[in-house]
C-alpha cells in the first residue's frame, strides 16, 4: 500500500474532547472519526487493526471448538420479555418500534436470542456441550459515551454461549474458555490479567474478568507476583495472619487526646506506629435500630463490599449519624473504641492479631493504651474486612499482592440456569425427562482492546504497537522521494519486493518534508521503519529505526529484505 | 469439521411460510433460522457461505483500488436532514431515539455518513479520486419482508462510495466498478448480466443492476446472445428497422368488421397475420384536455415507460376513457386508427414501417386494409414505443435478444453531486476554488447473493453450490461409521489427509441410517461426495459421487486424495 492511494489523515493538534491518551492518538493516527456522541467511524488504517483483533478472537475461538454464527443486531422484545430483561434492564438497551408499532430493540448482548435458538434446535443431552459464537455489531446506550471506542455506544463484540446439560460440563468449557481467552490476550501481545470478579455464588470461580494492565484503567486490581490470582481490589481476600496474636504486655491505659481523632494525629501524640492502632466504624445493622461495629486496623481500609456482605450489616452500607454515635457511643466519632462497646463488634482478622493496641475509649478526647483482645473488648467474631494493600501475601498463598490498574476487556461468566429456567430450554437427559440447560457467556470488547492496547503501547510520540495488532509491520520511507530518482527507485524496488514476500509493507509516497513523515510514522505506530536518503544510498545503506526500542542502525540496502524478515520472525515467536 | 462437532441441524419438511426454493432450502439445509418477520439467524454452516460471499468481494473491490473502512449501524438524524432524506424516505427507514430522545436511524445506506466524512476529511483536488467501501449490516424496514433473507429487514452489504473532482474520473471509477462486479459474480460462479436501469440522465450509462438469473427473478431482462448488453425489458431499447419501408401496392378498402374489436379477431377475419396490422391507443396528453394516439404494430406491446416519457404525453401514462375515444375519434376502442386521426398521432419504429396494413376506421364495425403511411395516415414523429421481444436485434447490433428472468444482487449508480451540493461537500480545485464532488455508489446484497445463487443452482433434492460458495469442498459418509472399525478407519484417515492438505472437508459421523446421511448431503449441497463403505473396502474401493452431475463412480481408496484435489484444480481454474 502506497499512502497515495490510501486514506491517511493524521492530525497534529491533539482533540479538544479527547480526554484519554488512546481516544487522542486514535484520533489523531486517523484510526477513527467521530460521528455523533458514542458512534465513531473505523477509518482505513483503524480497521486493519480491528480486523487483526477480530481474527485473533476467531481463530483461538475456533480452536477452543467454539462454533460461529451470527445473530442479528435487531431483536424483537417478546424475548427479552420472556426473560425478565425488557423491563429490568435500564435506559441503556436501544429500545425502538418498527412500522408496524412492533417493540424490537438493538442488541448489547445476545442470551436470549441465543437461548432461543437453542431450545428450538437442540432436544437432547447427546447434543451437548455446544459453544456457539460471533463477532458482531452491538448497542448500548451510555448515558455519557466517553474515550473514544473505550465506552462508545456502537462496538464490535464477540459474544459466546455455551450449553450444557450439567454444571460440570459447564466448568470445564468455562475453563476451556478461560484458557482461549489467555491465548488470545497473549497472541495480541498484551499485559493482562483474568481477574476474579466474583466468588461463586454459583459454583467455583463463576466469573472472571480479563483486564488489559494501564495506568489510565478505572479499575484497581491487586494481583500476585508468583501465581495467576488477581482480583479487583474491592473484591481481594485479606490472608488471615498465620502466626498468633502475641500475649499481652502492656496495662490497659486512659490517656489525653483533646483534639486528636484522626490515626494520624493520635499516632503523632501517642508516638505509635497506626498498624499499632485500630479504627472502629459504627455503621447500621440489618436488623431495625441496630448499630454495628466494624474493627479494622489504623493503616487499613474498611472494604464496604466486604462489610455489607456481613449478615449483621444492612446493606448498602449506610454509616451512623453522628448523632446515633454520640448516643449509642457516649463520644463523638474519633474517640470510640471496642472497649465496653454497647453494640456487637465484628473485627477483621489483621485488627484481631493486635496486641497492646490503641483505640478510642468512648470518652471524647480519651483514647486507651495497651488495649488487649479479650482482656478489654469483646468481640462477636473475626472475619476479613479490609481492603488489600500492595505488600499483602497473595490469598492462594503463593507469593505477594501488587496493584495495577486495568482495562476490562473481556469476561466470562457461568450463568447456570439464570436465562435456561426463564426461557424453558430444556433438553431430554439420559432417562428421557426435561432438564434445564446450565449456560455459560463470555465476552470481548473486540473495539475496546484497541484503545486498551494503546493506553499500554504509547509514548509521547504516539502509538507504539504490539506486532499482532499493527496495521503494517513496516513502512518505507523516502527522503525526497518525489523528488531524488535513486531514492524514488530504491523504495519502490524495497517496497514491492517485500509485498512479493508476504510483509505489510507502506510505502509513504506523500509530497512531505520528511519531519512530517517521521512524525506521522511514530504517531501511527507502525513497528520497523526503513528510511532510505540519497546520501546513505552512496555506501548502498539505509537506516533501520525500530518504533518500540527507538534505536536507529544503518544497514545494507540489499540486506534489508532479510533483516526485516528475521525482525518479524522474532516477533512472532511465542513469548 | 466433524458433523457431530458441528451445529447441523437439517429439516425433512419444507416449512409451511417458505415461498421460494432458495428459502425454503436454505431453512431445510439449517443455513438461516427465523428470528422474527425479516430477521435471521445465520447458522454456522450459512454463516461459512455468507463468509465465502464476503471475501470474494472483499478482495475484489480491494483489487479494483477501492479502501475499506466500517461505519456505524445507527445515524444521526441531522445528517438526513441535510440531504433531505430525512423526510422524503419513507417508512421503510427504521427511525429511532436514544435515551436523550435524539433522533437517529438504523442505516439503510451511508451516502449522507460517508459524504460528511469526505468533506470534513479531504480538502484538495489532488487527493481524489476515492474510493472507499465497507461490509456493513443494514435495516430496511419493508412492508412486507418475504422470501427468507432475499428480501429481509437486516442484511449484510457491500456499500461502495467514490469521489471525484470531475465527470470523467467519475467514469472512470465506474468503469473500474462494473468490471469488479463482474469480477465478483465470474468468480462465485454465478450466470449473471449487467443490466442498463437508466439511459443516462447523467451522463453516460449512469446506472447498471446486476442481475444473477433464476427464473424466480422479480425482474424481465431482455439480453445479447452475442455482446453484454442487457437491459430491464421495460426500458430495453427496440432497435429501428434498417430497411426502408416497402412501397405502397394495394388500395385503401373500408372493410365491415360488426364485433372484431381484437387484432386476433381482426385477422382471423381478414385472414391477416398480426404483424400486417397496427394497434392504436389513446392516451392523456402532457397540454390540458389534450389526446394523444400511440400507434404500434398488432404483435407489439406498447411500452407505458417509453410512452410516459414522450413530451406530449401526460405522466404517470392515462388511457383515455371510453367516452374520451368516442367523442374525439367517432368510434369506440376497437375500431379506432390513424387514417383522419383528430388528435396527434405518434408511430412506434416498426409499425411506422409497414406497408399495405390493417387497421381501425374511425367508425364503428369498419376496418381499414391497404392502409399506407402518408398516403392514407399522417403521424407527428417516428419513435421506440414498444417492448422488445425475444428474437429482436440487439439494440448495440450485436446478436438477438434473449429474455430471462433475473434477481438484483448488485446495483452500481453514477450519482453526480446529488448529495454533495446538498451537502456542500467540496474540495479546491486547481485553481483555488471550492468545486462540489462528483460522486459514485456501489451496492452489494451479500446476503441476497446466497439466495440468487441458489433459486440459480439446485434440484429437487436441494442445493448444488458452485465451488466457490459451497461452506465444505467435500463431504465423507462412511456406512455404518459408528459400527464398523474398518470404515471408521478409513474415513478417519482420509479426513485427516484432506484436511491437512487445507481441504474443507467434513466428516458426517452422526449416528444416523446411510439414506438420511445421503439426504442431508445432497440437501446442503456439498460439490463432492467421497461414500466408504464395508463392501468396496474389501478392494480398496470407495464411491464418489459428483452432486452437480450426480455422476458416481469408483475409486481406489488410496487414490481418493489426489482424485479430489484434481477436481479442485478443474473447479479453481477461470470458467
Amino acid at each position: 500500500m502506497k499512502t497515495s492511494q490510501y486514506l491517511i489523515t493524521t492530525l497534529k493538534e491533539t482533540p479538544a474532547d479527547a480526554e484519554l491518551v488512546s481516544h487522542q492518538l486514535m484520533l489523531r493516527a486517523g484510526l477513527i472519526r467521530r460521528l455523533a456522541s458514542g458512534l465513531y467511524t473505523w477509518m482505513p488504517l483503524g480497521l486493519r487493526v480491528l480486523r487483526k483483533v477480530e481474527n485473533i478472537v476467531r481463530n483461538e475461538m475456533n480452536k477452543a471448538g467454539a462454533i460461529e454464527m451470527l445473530m442479528t443486531c435487531s431483536q424483537p422484545a417478546e424475548l427479552w420479555q420472556e426473560s425478565g430483561r425488557w423491563d429490568k434492564y435500564g435506559a441503556e438497551l436501544l429500545r425502538m418500534k418498527d412500522r408496524h408499532q412492533r417493540d424490537f430493540c438493538f442488541g448489547p448482548t445476545h442470551e436470549e436470542v441465543i437461548t432461543d435458538l437453542v431450545r428450538r434446535e437442540l432436544s437432547s443431552y447427546k447434543e451437548l456441550p455446544v459453544t456457539l459464537f460471533q463477532i458482531q455489531t452491538k448497542f448500548r446506550d451510555e448515558i455519557r459515551p466517553r474515550f473514544g471506542v473505550m465506552r462508545s455506544r456502537e462496538f464490535l463484540m464477540k459474544d459466546a454461549y455455551s450449553f450444557h446439560s450439567d454444571r460440570q460440563s459447564l466448568e470445564e468449557t468455562y475453563q476451556a474458555m478461560y484458557s482461549a481467552y489467555s491465548d488470545i490476550f497473549n497472541k495480541l501481545g498484551l499485559k493482562f490479567r483474568a481477574v476474579i470478579a466474583d466468588n461463586g455464588s454459583i459454583g467455583g470461580s463463576a466469573s472472571h474478568e480479563f483486564h488489559v494492565l494501564a495506568d489510565a484503567g478505572e479499575d484497581l486490581i491487586a494481583y500476585s507476583d508468583q501465581s495467576d490470582y488477581a482480583a479487583n481490589v474491592e473484591k481481594a481476600v485479606a490472608l488471615a495472619p498465620s502466626t498468633e496474636r502475641p500475649q499481652a504486655s502492656a496495662e490497659l491505659i486512659l490517656v489525653d487526646t483533646p483534639i486528636q481523632r484522626s490515626i494520624k494525629d493520635v499516632c503523632e501524640l501517642l508516638g505509635c506506629q497506626a498498624n499499632q492502632t485500630v479504627k472502629t466504624l459504627l455503621v447500621q445493622g440489618s436488623e431495625e435500630n441496630t448499630l454495628v461495629a466494624l474493627v479494622v486496623r489504623g493503616d487499613h481500609e474498611l472494604n464496604e463490599i466486604k462489610a455489607e456482605h456481613l449478615p449483621e450489616v444492612a446493606s448498602p452500607l449506610t454509616l451512623a449519624t453522628d448523632q446515633q454515635i454520640t448516643t449509642t457511643m457516649g463520644a463523638e466519632a474519633g474517640f470510640i473504641g471496642p472497649v465496653n462497646s454497647k453494640v456487637t463488634v465484628i473485627v477483621d482478622t489483621d485488627a484481631a492479631q493486635l496486641a497492646d493496641f490503641v483505640c478510642g475509649a468512648n470518652q471524647n478526647g480519651k483514647h486507651y493504651q495497651g488495649v488487649n483482645w479479650q482482656r478489654d473488648a469483646e468481640y462477636h467474631y473475626i472475619t476479613d474486612l479490609r481492603t488489600v494493600i500492595a505488600g499483602d501475601a497473595s490469598p492462594d498463598g503463593k507469593g505477594t499482592l501488587h496493584m495495577a490498574r486495568g482495562i476490562e476487556v473481556g469476561h466470562i461468566f457461568q450463568l447456570g440456569n439464570n436465562y435456561s429456567k426463564a426461557m424453558q430450554a430444556t433438553v431430554l437427559d439420559e432417562n428421557g425427562k426435561q432438564k434445564t440447560l446450565e449456560m455459560g457467556c463470555y465476552g470481548i470488547g473486540v473495539s475496546r482492546i484497541i484503545a486498551a492496547a494503546i493506553e499500554q503501547n504509547h509514548d509521547d510520540n504516539g502509538i507504539i504497537w504490539p506486532s499482532a495488532m499493527a496495521p503494517f509491520q513496516v513502512v518505507i520511507i523516502g527522503i525526497n522521494y518525489n523528488k531524488s530518482t535513486e531514492v524514488k527507485q530504491a523504495a519502490d524496488r524495497l517496497y514491492q519486493t517485500m509485498q512479493q514476500q508476504g510483509i505489510e509493507v507502506i510505502l509513504d509516497d506523500r509530497k512531505e518534508r520528511p519531519g512530517v513523515l517521521f512524525a506521522d510514522a511514530d504517531l501511527i505506530g507502525i513497528p520497523h521503519r526503513i528510511i532510505i536518503g540519497d546520501r546513505g544510498l552512496k555506501n548502498g545503506q539505509v537506516e533501520y529505526k525500530s518504533r518500540r526500542a527507538g534505536n536507529s542502525e544503518d544497514i545494507n540496502l540489499d540486506d534489508a529484505l532479510g533483516f526485516i524478515q528475521n525482525k518479524l520472525q522474532l516477533q512472532s515467536q511465542p513469548s
